[in-house]
Parts: C-alpha cells; sequence; structure tokens
C-alpha cells in the first residue's frame, strides 16, 4: 500500500515580528510543497528518508526514538558512531524535520503498529522562514490519515498539526500550518485568527535565501530587548507596522501593484530598524530592486533565511541576479492548501 | 602675500531627511578640513589649483567667468576644445568647486582688484555628504577676509556663507556652514538654530564613501513623494525621528555609548524606510558592523554618498574593512571650526 499527501509551504508579506506583539500579518501559501509518501514498510522500523537533505533516520515503533542513520551507510542500520548517530535530543538542524515527522505519526489517531517506509520530498528550503515544518506537519498527518484511512476534516488537521508544532517547538504560531493546510492568501490576527482575503493582483514572487538559517527564537528576543530599551520608538513603530499591513490588504484586495510594493519597501526598513536584518539579506533585498524588482524584503524573522521581490515583469531579471548572489526561486501564489 | 584658513567638513549623526520637515538635527565637525590658500597672482586673472581633484581654472576679475582649464595644459591659458573647457553653466561635478570660490571671492567686501593665485586642500570627499563645499566656501571667505585684511566676526562669516551656499545651490541648510564656521556638536533646530551639546562621550567614527555622489535634491524630492502616497506611515516615521533624535542628544550628554549606538542603528532602518539607501551604503553599514561597529548608519542625503559607523575599539578593524570594500578614512570630532 501507498499513499501521499503535499502541502505548501508559505510566505510572509507584511508584519513579521509585529504579529508576536498582537499586530495584524499577511501570508501567502506558496506553489512549493513538502510531498510525504508513505508506503507499507519492508521492516519492523519506520524507515524515514529525505533524500533532498541526504537526511535517512530510523523511529523505533515502541519507544519512538529516532536513530540518524549516515548517509555512507545506507544499509539502514543505526551506526555505532557517536558522530554519525544520535537520539532526538541533538538532531543537526536538517535531521530535526525527523522530529516533527515522528510527532505527526504518533499523534493518537495514527500511531503505527507495524513498519513503515516514508519519503520526503522537498521542494522548500529549510530553515528559511517559508513555512518548511508545517508544510512537512500538514502532509505528514494527511498521509497518515489516508494510510489508515480515516476521514479528517481540513479544520481537524489544522489543529493537529499547529498541536505538533507546538509540541516539538515549544512556541509556535498557527499561521504556517494554517496556510499549509488551506492554501491562499490571508490576513491574520491573533484575535480573529486568519482571514482569507482576496488579491485583485497577480503576484509573481522571487524568493532569495541565505546559506545561513536566521534563529527565530533568538530574533524574537533581540526585537523584546530592543523595544524593552527604547519604548518609545519601538512602540510607535510596531503601530506603524500595524497601519501598513491593513494599507497593504487594502492595496492587495484593490489591485494597487504599486503601492503594494512601496508598503514592503517600506516595512523593509521598519524590519532593519527592529535590527532584523544582516549583510546578506540586505545584499538580496537591495541586488533585487536593481534587477528591477519594485519592493523587496525579508520575509519571516530575519537574521538570516529569506527574502522576496516583488517583480512585475521582471522575474526572471531578478531570479537570475540572487541566483548569482546566493540561492533563489521563483514563487506564486498557491491556491491550493493540502492535497491527498 | 599669502594667506591661508581652513575649515572643518560635517557629519550628520541624527535627523537627516526629518530635518526637511522641521524636525531637530545632530551634526558635528570632523577633522578634515578645507584648507584655501591666497597668494597675490602671477598674472591679471584668478587662477584656482585644486590639486586634490585634478581640477584647474581660472577666474575672470572683470566678468567673473569660470573657465575649466584642461589637466594636460597647466600652461594656464584656457583650452579651446569644448571638452576640456567649459563655462560656469556646464561644470563637471569637481569642478562645481569652482563656483563656492568664485561667488565667496566675489562678494561685496572681498571683490578682487587684481590676480591671485588659490590653492585649494581638500581633506574631505566631494559630495559625500561631509559638508565639503560649506568647508570650502568658509575657508575662502575666512582667506579673502585676511587677504583684505578685514575683521570678519565668525556670526558674520557663518552668514555670509550661507549666503554663497544659498546663492549657488538655490537653496541650503545653514547647518553646514555653521559647523564648518564654529566646530563642535550641535543640536539644530529650524525654530532655534544650531545650539551646542556636550557630548559625554568620544565618539570615534569611521566614515565609509561611495564612489557615486549622492543627489541630495532628488533624494528630498523621494522622501517628500513617499509622504505624500503614504501620509499616514511617513508622517509618523518623522514623528519617531524626532523623538529619537531627542533621545539621542540625552544619550550624548549623558555618555550611554551603547545607547547612541542603538539610536544610529534605528534612525538607519528609518532612514532605510525612507527610500535613500541603496546597495552600496547598504553593505558599508553592515561590512562596518560585522566588523565591530556597534553602531552605523548613513550620513547625510545618501543614494550614495557615505556612512558612519560608530566603533569604540574597533576603529581600524572597521576602517581596514570598509576600506576594501569601498573608500574610507576615520574621524574625530573637532571642537576648532574655521581656524585663520
Amino acid at each position: 500500500m501507498k499513499v501521499r499527501a503535499s502541502a505548501p509551504g508559505k510566505a510572509i508579506l507584511f508584519g513579521e515580528h509585529a504579529v508576536v506583539y498582537g499586530k495584524p500579518a499577511i501570508a501567502v501559501a506558496i506553489n512549493r510543497k513538502a510531498i510525504i509518501t508513505i508506503r507499507e514498510g519492508t521492516d519492523d522500523a519506520i524507515n524515514v528518508q529525505i533524500p533532498d537533505l541526504d537526511v535517512y533516520g530510523q523511529i523505533d515503533i515502541d519507544n519512538q526514538e529516532i536513530c540518524l542513520i549516515n548517509n555512507e551507510e545506507t544499509s539502514k542500520t543505526p551506526s555505532a558512531s557517536s558522530d554519525t548517530s544520535s537520539t532526538s535530543n541533538d538532531l543537526s538542524y536538517d535531521a530535526g524535520i525527523l522530529k516533527y515527522i515522528q510527532t505527526a505519526l504518533f499523534s493518537d489517531e495514527f500511531k503505527p503498529d507495524h513498519g513503515l517506509d516514508i519519503q520526503v520530498d522537498l521542494e522548500i528550503p529549510i530553515g528559511a522562514g517559508l513555512g518548511s515544518s508545517a508544510a512537512i506537519t500538514v502532509a505528514t498527518l494527511a498521509a497518515a490519515a489516508r494510510y489508515h484511512r480515516q476521514e479528517l476534516t481540513l479544520e481537524k488537521l489544522a489543529h493537529m498539526a499547529h498541536q505538533v508544532e507546538l509540541e516539538v517547538q515549544g512556541a509556535a504560531s498557527p499561521l504556517d500550518t494554517t496556510l499549509s493546510t488551506y492554501g491562499g492568501f490571508i490576513y491574520f490576527t491573533h484575535k480573529e485568527g486568519a482571514l482569507k482575503i482576496k488579491p485583485a493582483l497577480e503576484m509573481p514572487l522571487v524568493v532569495g535565501y541565505t546559506a545561513e538559517p536566521g534563529n527565530t527564537g533568538m530574533l524574537i528576543e533581540r526585537v523584546r530587548k530592543l523595544r524593552q530599551n527604547h519604548p518609545n520608538l519601538i512602540g510607535p513603530l510596531l503601530d506603524t507596522m500595524e497601519k501598513l499591513t491593513n494599507e497593504a490588504r487594502d492595496a492587495i484586495t484593490s489591485g494597487e501593484e504599486k503601492r503594494v510594493a512601496e508598503l514592503m519597501n517600506i516595512n523593509q526598513g521598519l524590519l532593519d530598524a527592529l535590527g532584523v536584518n544582516t549583510l546578506e539579506l540586505s545584499d538580496l533585498i537591495y541586488e533585487a530592486r536593481n534587477a528591477g524588482a519594485i519592493g523587496s524584503k525579508i520575509t519571516g524573522a530575519g537574521g538570516g533565511g529569506s527574502i522576496i521581490a516583488y517583480c512585475p515583469g521582471k522575474t526572471r531579471e531578478v531570479l537570475e541576479k540572487l541566483e548569482s548572489v546566493e540561492n533563489a526561486f521563483q514563487v506564486s501564489i498557491s491556491q491550493k492548501g493540502v492535497t491527498w
């Protein structure tokens, strides 16, 4: 038996960091997915392959322990050498994904009672602020539900995925798992949750991402401290970000391309003022603008990770430029969420 | 007879652009000067040499016309070829300095009645937002006063220099000419003018500057348009800049090094939000921070021009890094203004 499910990643267009302080954010699902394939196992363990990251792991059915398998030894027996195998407590960044898969697979409803072979195909770079962990979690839960022939509403799926993220990360916004589940374009507030918005414009985006991922927790803490040290400056900046995100929603729904771009650029300056910009991100942002992007900004927590460039009629030029600087790919908005 | 006068350049630390909208700014005179030497002429013209820029010009005593002399023909006769000679209406950027010298020299009190040889030595890059034209103007007026054995109060000198800048540029803030005249550390508002402030800290600064100067007029216009398009965002940002500059004054006078640096970095993000940042400036700003600067930002109008990096204990590291990227030099604050 073989089942497959996929779920898209996301990009925040407006309001990152401000959202931590109760301000709204605007985010989209992107047409880059995590694809999970589950087959009946060839042995008693749960074997997980993530070929895109060269990560191969095994999850013990009984004690749920994750064992990372050295890439060179593809015999799928745990390596004895301590620097090539590890338990879930000291997984590398890449292998950390196994923790989401383990937690999703062993949620109450889907506990496996026999071996499984799981393949994870990733169209989203991980650690780049593009919602890879939410996409993997949603797709894993969806594939597991299909494997166990269980019905699952989208609402239930989104809820379960958020619970998995909470369990693995300690804290998590429901934004990512909502977008991976439902797709589309959302305006998010803590009070009202995710509201779908209907864009009246195409949004051809190019994502550029740096080799080093940003550490979201550390960056949120940095902004918190800055706000504490400069309440009379950072408070008003966060208020301005709120106004900006609300203006952006209007501009998106009324199809004002230039206005959306200008708001992205102002938002970028405010993120820079919050101290989450870096040399590499700033390079990508200005190279994109020089190559024809009308708007460009950090997407996500910053400090590394990704930028988005809004470049109607210039995606090829911007893509080529950013690829020459770091890594880049083109994305469009995915109205589709999870597919199973 | 030979007289000499010098006047320092300046760097804006806080509040550029906001100052156009009636907000305060903080600026310092820097220990880089323009030095003007006036000798009795060897012929009937006013010969001006600016060796640092390879600019040689002649000003006609009767009609005050400026004639740029080709560098290769140092015979000091105007060249006949149209691409090596020009009148004051189409002077190159470098040669534009001659216009300030001409206007200063021919102000009512100092009208020359015989030939002069004038040498301009520049320790300040021109077009970099570091007040080179004000320094040249103040030093020229001071040297001319000495040459004509006229008494000139500092107040009168500052006023005359501002008039020269107004005449040459059409518009000018008195900030630059005030600092070139008096030196020191000032808090400037349109209402109260320049107020001296007493810093309670050393400010070792490194200036980095790009090959391309920014076009101040164009940048001021860009900010004006952005403010017009987004009054609900840019208005509050300018208000925040005002608060920031006032907090910076307090931090400078109470010697809070880290606070000054953080305020510089927040100010930089706000300048970025105003749309006056570029790839090259941003590179300098983040390279400086990576090399140990605790604060760094655009100084002046942006769009090219200069950045300042505040780097206690790290000036050498920051200087070396910025020199490897573009051009850089170390500055300290000059308590001295014009010297004659």
